[in-house]
């Protein structure tokens, strides 16, 4: 069976209409409807959409905020810190981003940590906020612990994303944004679904074990850092996953390691909380706190062509330009649709069904 | 044969002694001595006194300035370029990071990309000189090509290490430094001189084959970014590696991508450059410009202990804080002594014979 496919426009329209009953105000309900269907635009369908219903159970849990006071609570000339007050990370980090930005125009660059947030979406959108402005944009959160260690058989880490937007000339921006795992969860959940084998590399048992069912994490197992094991690195991924999960919530003040609240409603927190909700952080660079704009942008053109030209293994049609597919996926989706997985349909016609609001 | 072992002070006098033979000023033979042999320390051989020969080499063929005039020459409240003039990395990299440090002091954090410089050792000693500070300290450079990016048998990156330092309170600070592809290149130097192959995923050839001869990149193949392959995530190594390069040169005004001029003095530098030297790039985060420095390392203490006492696979006796077996490799070597690789002592003795200096 075909995935039913619905307009950009439609599941918009859905989707703030769904925020505003659970009492976001307008201007945020709007907010986070942009960036949660950024996701789905770009292809990354696990933070889109079919979460919507999560951050809702959330919000009937009380573990979000829908009419949060987003605030300074700590700064520098070009630092902040961020008391989300337990609101949609959705309308949380765009609002801090904004805060770097604007901290950027003064001292030439800005720094912000945030606590008391919630799941924030794609890093990307955050990052790309700068760019309009000729800045180098970065965002990273922590999330549930999902993440062993190298040689761990805990989870302590999230699959903690790292996203970095830089502009260019006439070529498009570079737009990194990956999670520091292996695979993202959501190529996981895409393989439950299919009820098919993960690559040995990505996931482990509750005993550390080399494993290739994708439910491990579902039994006391756990995704592997980026590297996939020792030899090829994974303490490597690991230093990443930490230094996103230190940036975020040590600085912030925010939940760091196991002790980040989970996203899925039906797990409670941990009891003893070291902080307040999940962190984030988020950074901005004026280029020309550095060197003229249109030198910069010039030399990107140059970087990105010269990489875009590169020969090719046989049977590898290209070399990537970070943020290539995502832009293109973007720009097929808005005209041609989005499609979603039925399970996903069938999920947000029972929510708005309880909400009154039609899909 | 054993290695032949040397304390840290006559390593200290030698490589001291050299640098003031090829001209450097006693205050910046005393870093670049300082800053390399670091590496020796911390048990990062391939990057320590082993490389002195390599460095008095490009001074010989005029591409080190041992007399360079460190300058910035643009600048905003929280950021800098810095011009290397041609000097050792060793001596400009801990000078650029002390002008990241002083942005700090004032504006909260320091941003600070260099170009026209050199090798500048581990990334990790520059990181680590925000510590005393109470602050984060950041450290990435570019490097000679030796990497293909995903899909590509072309070499386009070095192998762009990322350094992070971070403090505690009790427990010793967190120090991540590692390079953005699945294996350092100092690994694959250990192989070639023990005859040993490398594990499929370190290596491919010059078509883009997997291969496990560690002498690939003599013979036109390339180092694989971290993640090994597609699968596995090498995009996202690809990604870093990309993000230290741009961040790195095209921020500073270097070269960057594949015109990044080659370490070793038998390759000339490519004759149309699109930069100048190599770059790097530094940051320093004052602590308390987001929190109470003390409630940080409070904090940084308990995430420490947390992870080194996570349970562990069987057979592994603990989880790593990145930083801790360098830093117990240093202690251990400054108390016993460092074993060199006897080529390495030959091509010392060698050295030191040519400027009248003794081992």
């Amino acid at each position: 069976m075909a995935d039913p496919i619905y307009t950009y426009n439609s599941l918009k329209d859905f989707s703030f209409a769904i925020f505003k009953k659970i009492g976001c105000p307008e201007d945020q309900a709007a907010l986070a409807t942009e960036v949660l269907l950024e996701a789905d635009l770009r292809g990354i369908d696990s933070h889109g959409i079919a979460r919507l219903s999560g951050y809702v159970r959330l919000w009937n849990k009380k573990r979000v905020n829908s009419t949060p006071n987003i605030r300074i609570v700590h700064e520098s000339p070009s630092t902040a810190v961020v008391d989300g007050d337990g609101g949609l990370g959705l309308v949380v980090a765009p609002k801090a981003m904004e805060i770097a930005i604007s901290k950027a125009q003064q001292a030439g660059t800005g720094w912000v940590a945030v606590k008391n947030s919630n799941h924030f979406g794609i890093a990307g959108y955050h990052a790309m906020m700068a760019l309009p402005h000729d800045m180098i944009g970065m965002a990273m959160t922590n999330a549930s612990p999902l993440v062993a260690p190298t040689f761990s058989i805990e989870r302590l880490l999230g699959t903690n994303p790292i996203a970095v937007a830089i502009p260019a000339n006439k070529q498009p921006p570079f737009v990194a944004d990956f999670a520091t795992t292996t695979a993202a969860n959501g190529k996981l959940e895409i393989l439950q679904r299919k009820n098919q084998q993960a690559p040995i590399g990505w996931v482990q048992t509750k005993t550390g074990q080399s494993s290739t069912d994708p439910n491990e994490t579902k039994s006391g197992g756990a995704l592997i850092p980026l590297g996939s094991d020792r030899e090829h690195g994974s303490h490597k991924g690991y230093c990443l996953g930490a230094w996103v999960d230190i940036f975020s919530a040590v600085l912030s003040g925010a939940n760091y390691g196991p002790w980040v609240p989970p996203f899925v409603a039906f797990l409670d927190p941990p009891s003893e909380p070291v902080g307040e909700g999940i962190g984030h952080f988020f950074g901005a660079m004026r280029i020309d706190a550095f060197r003229p704009a249109d030198d910069f942008k010039t030399h990107m053109d140059n970087w990105i062509l010269r990489f875009r030209a590169a020969k090719t293994i046989a049977g590898q049609e290209r070399v990537i330009i970070p943020g290539d597919p995502e832009r293109e996926t973007s720009e097929q989706r808005l005209k041609n649709g989005i499609p979603l997985n039925p399970k996903v349909a069938e999920d947000l016609k029972e929510l708005g069904g309880k909400f009154n609001v039609r899909l």
